[in-house]
């Protein structure tokens, strides 16, 4: 039994649109794509993204609307009137907005055959030029059914989630909101607002710029017209984070100005900076592994090995005597050093024990 | 004639210090070293950073303070007391209160001898144990003189910059505090506000996070005690920019507030956002390339070309003939797919040029 329902129409080709079709098409789904303009529609074609349809193409069993969050729910709307049969999804960033809409504007009985989704993917290139058929690969696949939804769509859209390499993952659409506020829509602002810091340096200043400034920047340079859309459509969400946030730098502004003041004030501005400094330690080892989904923190420690025969061994020995398990080791060595480091990932709980477990064992240790 | 006034004494043998002593062995420079920590000392030793001095060894041309901000003017004055004949500079991160510093404490006759650096380089590890001798590798070197520098201490800190492969930039230490403020300690704060606000989401939302969330998050695992002092010590040029920043968050927290109450609020809000994001990409755009040091900005264009052999030789030919400089070239080629992607990087200025002679001569472009 196939886990798409075919044929599949891909509404909208751009990057998202263009990356769906070329997945589907690849695990031998038949993929029908339109877009607004008929130039992208045609240049997706010639990329692999699928194929035009026409009068004696078969009805879609499943449509896919791959289009900015104020457009979605009107196009869900018309292709749930078009083909009264389809199973009908949209895969926009924000999804209460589009439920919202679609409640207020579709007919009852054709709400069933709706369900969100969200494949959690992007490159900072946008357009159906940038689509590629791994771009889901390892990546969730946010399902998002309404109390409404008919099963079968919940499996159809987890089936496809699977047949293109990604991970599915179901929320309803406030969950959903909140969460991509958090992980994605306030990052976004937060590098757009340092971004627009680097409107002021000289251009001596900006020769000092390490790879520090181009990370925390990076996503800083994507595309205005987009991001207006997602954000006024989890308007709410992303107010709510940010609110504390601008909580949070008052009080940093209020502790650099005690500073400017008085170099030596006491410890409560020193503090406030400290804090600051720490919760964004505490906060960013929440953030899982690199690949995603996993729901540990997992701490690095740097251990000296030198470089004998059997010495990385004997360290991994001992690790595994301790009792605590590696989830990921990197080596360095440079040429000429009588030493490696070997960089150690292991659960953030463990990180105490394994520390003083192998520093008493006569390893040398450090936080990496 | 060497580069660098040899022995090189190193007080302070951290992760910068380290790298400097590594550095400057690997060009034959005498190197000894000094630590607050005896065991941080010999660890140092064992990694190949220098060696300790005893009562036989010759007192040093050159002193390198490489300690935290707070301390580092009372370790500078130590040295230019005990080698009366030696230039002694400091490599900490903020510059004006090393500076004041020495102004209160240290003998007049002493501070022509006087001249601080910093060398533009670091990692998310910390310590010795971190260290590498290619940490300054093609990274900038700042160079620091007051008004009585000797014009010998500026020459010698230009060839150790020069000596440990790092470009050297000459700035006032007003110039350099406001400079770094705006490429590397406002980044920090901002990362680390982000950061925390990752104490919030539940595990499920942080398992959707993406590649965006952990560059932008990434330098917000560094150490609190450690930046407490550089934000303390560059209170003000940090707050200005700060200041820029809360501004504009109100801006964004206003339009986001609206976009609540009304969907369709007229352009005033969704302009707002629009001009935030626009203004994050304008500001990300000023970034030099990737080696740093360069004033321009680059543009990255996609270009779709075709998988036909000279396809892709037609194409570097007509951007030469259309007179523009390829900065870098990168091809993206998918399996089956009968198309590559060429990004090329060019001078931000020749963008739209580009873009239109390339979309006339029938390439399809993309912007990147």
């Amino acid at each position: 039994m196939a886990l798409v329902p075919s044929p599949v129409r891909i509404i909208g080709t751009g990057l998202i649109g263009g990356s769906l079709g070329m997945a589907l098409g690849r695990s031998g789904v038949e993929v029908q794509v339109e877009d607004v303009s008929p130039g992208t529609a045609a240049l997706a074609v010639e990329l692999g993204v699928g194929f035009l349809p026409d009068e004696d193409s078969p009805d879609p069993a499943l449509v896919l609307v791959a289009a900015p969050p104020d457009v979605s729910a009107a196009l869900v709307d018309r292709a749930l009137r078009a083909w009264p049969e389809a199973l009908v999804a949209d895969v926009a960033s924000v999804k209460r907005t589009v439920l919202d809409g679609l409640r207020t504007r579709a007919r009852p009985q054709d709400l069933p055959r709706y369900i969100g989704a969200h494949p959690m993917a992007g490159r900072e290139v946008s357009g159906v030029i940038a689509a590629r058929a791994d771009l889901f690969q390892g990546r969730p696949f946010v399902v998002v059914p309404h109390e409404g939804t008919l099963p079968r769509a919940v499996t159809a859209l987890k089936g496809l989630a699977a047949e293109i390499g990604a991970v599915p993952v179901a929320m309803d659409a406030a969950d959903h909101d909140t969460a991509v506020a958090q992980v994605s829509h306030v990052p976004q602002v937060m590098s757009s607002l340092l971004g627009a810091t680097l409107l002021a340096p000289s251009e001596t200043a900006l020769g000092l710029a390490g790879q520090g400034l181009r990370d925390t920047t990076r996503i800083a340079d994507s595309d205005p017209r987009l991001w207006v859309e997602i954000l006024g459509a989890n308007a709410e969400a992303v107010a709510e984070v940010l609110d504390a946030v601008r909580e949070r730098l008052d009080g940093v502004l209020d502790a650099l100005e005690t500073l400017q003041g008085d170099p030596d004030p006491g410890t409560g501005s020193r503090r406030a900076l400290a804090d600051l400094v720490a919760a964004g330690n505490r906060g960013v080892r929440r953030i899982p592994g690199k690949h995603g989904g996993a729901t540990d923190a997992f701490a690095t420690l740097v251990v000296l090995v030198p470089d004998r025969p059997g010495e990385l061994a004997r360290l991994l020995t001992e690790v595994g005597q301790i009792g605590v398990n590696l989830e990921d080791l990197r080596l360095e060595h440079e040429l000429g050093r009588a030493v490696g480091l070997a960089h150690i990932s292991i659960d953030a709980s463990r990180e105490d024990l394994l520390t003083r477990e192998l520093t008493e064992r006569g390893w040398k240790v450090a936080d990496a």
